[in-house]
């Protein structure tokens, strides 16, 4: 049966799959999200469906206020931080979360992940930002919506803008990550994932080792992504 | 030919393949049983055979007193454990056993496993318990029988609930766990490696890593299996 | 063309072809051998041959004193340890070397693999034994032959019988295994490497870990290799 | 459409393929190229395509001082690094570049990797070297063109030969390898990545290991790579 939102949940579908197939997540642990910034409504995973199970007719159409427009399956459980994020940051096109393994233990060991050489650098400036646990108040409320506020507060008072740091991770929790689209969204998740595990090995065989230096940061960030870039094809 | 068991046996044979397919075993190191909790007998894997050599009919029938009611094989050497806990925890209807690496290592090194993040939190809110060495007049006796015991003795000495906290690591050997079926079990071995191996991570870049507070445990356990819960579909 | 060899080739080619379908080898990085005690000769991996293109018509036929009986290629550069190791160890019926990373790593680290649980006794009932570097005039001697000397020794001074430990790692170099045949040098090679990682990971969890107390490596050596032993099939 | 340098992207081509195979790169993170000394040209990738669109005919080929010879695309942003290399150093054929956890984990480490252990002096009789980070005028102006430089330099500083030595860590940023033609360039990858392994594995057992010594050394790389080598076929 045709939808206006077939394209849409193709795009959701294809990247929830991509999940898997990069080794991000075991079993249903992660989501992706896709936008239609036209329509203003996102399509998103349904909660707790095993990819191997999961057909593109599953995927859930929601609205920025998380009403339900189109879909006969439960959505995410982290739909409204999805929404959150959608609804304030107008330029992204896709969100994705997962439990990814290294991402998870920096998120859980409370650090934000240090700058330490050009593979960073090529995605970012900025040390990956770890948002601190919410207030418990928050947590016993509208917690996934919190969760939304609580990622953009972190981004508020670090200074960070959301269009080049393009991921983040929850205290004791794990990554969200977003882009353009929802493949760009699952593309830093991958990165984010190498460059954790690239930073705990770091740590390990140095603890002392220092942060990438700032002219290094700057020449590996704009030849990629630069008003004179020279990376990719044009 | 057909048996009474054959369903039975099957399921059996099917979750004991998931354990390879997971990577949670090499060579013939575990095993998963299936309870029927009306006859009264569960299907375990026979000892030491390949899982790419074990069929479904090879699977053996035995009571809750350890005795053989059909199969030509000898039956796992871990086989009283398994009947131990289906006698004294009558709401089990799986478990499995493994030597994945992350458990072990964690059972090697005589610690439980602290709650550290919502991915534990997930599945249970406890951390995740490994019970001491056995006492060598009990490892000299009925070593398999007295390692039920052991676990049931852990549980009742840190005051856990066997239906909430499905997993337990036997200090010096391994994991054990169980679910409402086979598949649940062997779903909670995986689990528990993956939990096993962020919490050795988390350890690493911050020995100092804080215990998940209270509010996340409870708001994470709650919304996947509280009364209200909301993770999942219907 | 026919080869009074041919079996001990094919068990010896099929040897070879498992270290790498276990991930036990990088290249040509290894070798395995299989013994013919009633021709005296043994069938041997030929040097730096990539595991894709090797053809069990490659296989070298050696004796015990390093002769090449049959076979147009040169034999792997490690052939008089595996012949050294033939004609003192009557028992032997085949020997694999490897460079497995984490066998390799605590050979770097010239570390006996301390005992910890039962996965390492379930297979011996000692500490993996590593080999002191070799004497420099011995290095400079006939080196492979007096690396069969150096094992041996080391099994001596460590008061270690072959037939129960059946590996051993050379200090700085990396692991060799044997067993009652090839197939079963190659299954040690991967228990090792198995073992080795859990060794590692436990001291990570709790450097301060003990070794797996006498009850229980009593316990589980004797329920797999014991008079009454009751893993397996009879 | 035929090219005069249609054997050299092939080459180039399959050698950047193997990157992928070996995992040694996700995404587009890496570049391999292949020289015609006599043509004074290399083939190269083209920047930012990822392996599995990548097509022979997408090669670009590029002569010593930078110029584009033939291919519509952009080449690699590391093009002028490679331009150096082959023109400085007269015996190389090919080169590899990669983001490989464990070498890019030692180069933000900024430690030389020690050699530990005969799979290193296999392939090498000297520590690894870490550039160290490029001075800061230095990464504003030429800077791929620089890295050439600052590999020369260490290696002229450290005294070493890139005849023997076809590895390097450039600090904070990842390895550079090279070799007799492209495939031994990516080979040399592999190697470094594995060693890179190794050594951390290594530091982790045994934070005192000591370095392997002069008489090992010498052996192993003798028995490979002198006079008199017995490694591999004649």
């Amino acid at each position: 049966m045709s939808s206006i939102y077939q394209e849409l949940k193709h795009e959701c579908y294809e990247a929830n799959m991509q999940l898997n197939a990069l080794n991000l997540v075991i079993y249903t642990f992660g989501n992706v999200s896709a936008v239609d910034r036209e329509k203003e409504v996102f399509a998103i995973k349904p909660s707790g469906v095993p990819y191997e199970d999961l057909k593109p007719e599953d995927i859930v159409i929601i609205d920025f206020e998380n009403n339900i427009i189109e879909g006969e399956m439960r959505p995410s459980s982290d739909t409204k931080t999805h929404a959150y994020l959608y609804k304030n940051w107008k330029e992204i096109g896709g969100v994705a979360h997962t439990h990814a393994t290294y991402s998870v233990a920096w998120a859980q060991a409370q650090r934000d992940i240090p700058i330490f050489g050009t593979t960073h650098a090529d995605h970012l400036t900025a040390d990956i930002p770890c948002a601190p646990p919410m207030r418990d108040d928050l947590i016993e409320g509208n917690y996934e919506h919190n969760t939304g506020i609580q990622i953009q507060d972190c981004f508020r008072d670090k200074g960070l803008s959301y269009e080049e740091v393009q991921m983040v991770l929850i205290g004791n929790h794990g990554p969200f990550t977003w882009g353009k689209d929802a493949a760009k969204a699952v593309y830093n998740s991958k990165v984010l994932e190498e460059v954790a595990r690239m930073a705990f090995l770091t740590l390990q065989i140095n603890p002392e080792a220092l942060r990438l230096k700032d002219s290094l940061i700057k020449k590996h960030y704009e030849r990629k992504h630069g008003k004179n870039a020279y990376y990719g094809q044009k």
